[in-house]
């Protein structure tokens, strides 16, 4: 079993005004699916490091919806968005919106594939309507925030 | 007054894998949304003449879902989502899904626009993840369910 940390994939497609975001983890695909449905889980790693995480509802089920808010010394970051549909272990759908920029809206994909082993590969997307609005979501900071948040994702999932 | 019906713009984006329809009504704007958001009346004019439509649920709020079945003589046809966000009387964004093709999403904003003397302009874009799954949409039959829907969505507001 390596320790080391594993890289994350960050890649802007050239066909489509997406994001694929890829990631392995040392752990079962069953457990890296709760740490993103549990929001006392969530808590624990969504994000970048140095941020608190306040989660305002969290209803991670098919028709469900969602708001949460990342704070810091210079303020609050709010986000929200609904789930379409919240397949267990697999699949979850769902929308995506910081408050800041309240029109601005992408729909996420996460896919978790079981590599055996005890090992999943993650992969989610954000498709948006407009190649400059997935480019300003990519140049605004996304890299930090997904590295260090898969980085504290892998520290719950090695303790829990 | 135009008692002739209006034209329907179905435009697919260069660009982007998405579908723009533009159609104006003349009703006014509140009458527009309500048509969209109170089951009683969408029952009456959504998809083309000649499907019954019977709704599971509707639940036209932010953070809320639905889901509805056309059928007609050869069976049944699913379609679910939820609702990113209601902006009464301007906007829904709401996520969309055959469930005959399961796992093929589109992400919906309806824009109204305020054109005076009681007129008003519609826009639907519709998103897709894939050129190909667009293409596949618009070769589907849409035209003709939306074009029918509008005219109906015209009768419904004649009365109201």
């Amino acid at each position: 079993m390596s320790t080391a940390t594993r890289e994350t994939q960050i890649v802007a497609d050239p066909e489509v005004p997406l994001v694929r975001i890829t990631r392995e983890f040392d752990a079962p695909r069953g457990k890296v699916f709760r740490a993103h449905t549990d929001p006392e889980l969530l808590v624990r790693w969504l994000g970048p490091r140095g941020l608190e995480m306040r989660i305002d509802h969290y209803d991670c089920r098919t028709g469900g919806s969602y708001r949460y808010v990342h704070s810091d010394a210079d303020g609050e970051y709010a986000f929200r968005g609904c789930f379409h549909e919240v397949r267990p272990d697999e699949l979850i759908v769902q929308t995506f919106t910081f408050e800041g920029q309240p029109d601005g809206v992408a729909l996420e994909k996460l896919v978790l594939e079981d590599l055996g082993d005890g090992r999943t590969r993650l992969t989610v997307t954000s498709l948006c309507d407009s190649f400059a609005d997935r480019d300003a979501m990519i140049a605004g900071g996304m890299e930090v925030g997904v590295v260090e948040g898969y980085e504290r994702l892998d520290e719950v999932l090695a303790r829990g």
